[in-house]
């Protein structure tokens, strides 16, 4: 789907999750995210996003990202 | 001591430092840091940069922080 962008996060705990959680709910232009920390997948949808993009914003939270 | 400053940030498991860790590492302007997953505290070395800039920067990991 165009505008979806998955990616393998290190998350370790709630602590972990809620962070990713903070920075997506604060970033421009997402439109909806699902985190979980059971899968460590988090999925945005961003439809005027570069999936580049998502990924810096992701990778703020200072986890270890992987493209999915 | 000047240019040095103190935070309280919520950290639940090494996961969350190791975040706080990434991004004090790769920031401008920081010159060391020191972080506490046991006593939730992080205090950073930055001579060149104001209390408010180090605030910003640690709370990009998406973790609460308050000044202390």
């Amino acid at each position: 789907m165009e505008g979806v962008y998955n990616f393998k996060v290190g998350m370790t705990c709630s602590g972990c999750s809620g962070a990713v959680n903070r920075i997506l709910s604060k970033a421009e232009g997402v439109k909806s995210f699902d985190i979980s920390l059971e899968t460590q997948k988090v999925s945005v949808v961003a439809p005027d996003l570069t999936q580049d993009q998502v990924f810096e914003i992701v990778k703020k939270a200072g986890k270890p990202v992987e493209v999915l």
